[in-house]
């Protein structure tokens, strides 16, 4: 399977639908196996005593998965998460980034399905995982 | 079992915890079998199209089974999510709020579990629904 | 919405198409709603203790789930599960029939979601939660 | 971490206290990383059409995680399920032997979380995939 967009295009394909999330996500790799997404860490990313928030680890992993079906199939700017599931296992470090592995287990005609690891920049323990469908709208 | 707060203590209690929050959210019912919490959607909760984002509906559905584990244990701010399943079933209506309608299923020593649906205020059907388990704390 | 089944023609065609569950559910009450299905304990169902195992909680939920979805759409035998989440809260009573209460909170023309709660017949608190997707296979 | 068992004494041990699923289950493989466990599909395990039903699988996740706990941990016979997800990608290979693949995500004092891959044997695509979270007693 050949990929549709590299490293930079797909980021400013996303970035031109989605503006508001402009500076907060880098691409770190990108190949047909493994998609690494970063989140910039800032100010407003964090929970008293310095931790990433919960919220922000759901919009790396939905992104992250986001961008890895993008990659495969192309710009479908509607397809939409219908589902996810997220464990949250261990304390993000303190101010670091955090980093999304992930790969698509299933690429449908009507579903698509991507499993992440969200890791701290520098930890070697998953901090997170998540579990996120996409349905793709059916081309008329 | 008597709760520990009322509408108006739960939400100032977790202002003060939590002070990014403030101004997202407002309590419009609590008792011990439900508790309604409102999204006030902005601009800044929105995607392209009017519809209100995933990573708004996890905040929103997280904190109203925080809120819901902290009316009924009283205030213990450590409180963690360790898992969650969300499903997002239909798009928000453009520009609504969104309600948090939340019950918790299980409040035991060391795990809740809080079964949320969200709905565009004005709408019958749900938008979303969520599970969310919250870590408590043992007391030393 | 006017159902294709009542809780005898539902049974029995449940029945007909997976001949291997005959005598292990019965329907205790069908409408619009709600669906309750009964999950007859018997020793297979059983892990040491006397509770009743996951797998065995894990099959009445999904049968749940789809004899809401062919009560609602008519027979579509090849409806299959594409996701689940499920909460494991209390431990059942040992040897009372298992009880699913099941709500539809989606019927899609692709999708369908529905909402389990398990009681332990006889008890009043959950003993778990389930949520299942199914895919609808479309009309050709 | 050195693990307390190796695969024949870890298969004896969990056959020991679920008699029930002797003959069901094999462990092909167990290190430190990675347990793969073979469910031995009979004609029970069946649905029409040759596939292996979706109690099956979850019965061979809930048990490759189980599995894997035990294996870090050492005999401890009453941790128990609390939370699982599960997404079902792709319909499995009639009659083809089950292989889960199964990786702890986290081990911590009171919490496990697992994940699994599951494959139709001889097949390079998974058929679904799960995440489990154990509860572990607290040592008196």
């Amino acid at each position: 399977m050949s990929l549709h967009f590299n490293k930079e295009t797909l980021l400013e394909y996303v970035e031109m639908i989605f503006p508001q999330i402009r500076g907060e996500f880098q691409i770190d790799h990108l190949d047909n196996g493994l998609l690494i997404v970063r989140l910039l860490v800032h100010e407003r990313h964090l929970r008293p005593g310095g931790t990433v928030s919960g919220p922000s680890m759901f919009s790396l992993a939905d992104i992250s998965v986001y961008l890895s079906v993008l990659a495969a199939i192309g710009p479908e700017a509607l397809t939409v998460t219908t589902n996810c599931s997220l464990d949250f296992m261990r304390k993000p470090v303190s101010e670091a980034d955090l980093l999304a592995h992930c790969k698509l287990l299933k690429l449908g005609k009507s579903l698509a399905v991507g499993d992440v690891l969200i890791y701290s920049d520098g930890m070697d323990k998953p901090v997170a995982r998540a579990t996120m469908t996409y349905s793709i709208p059916q081309a008329k």
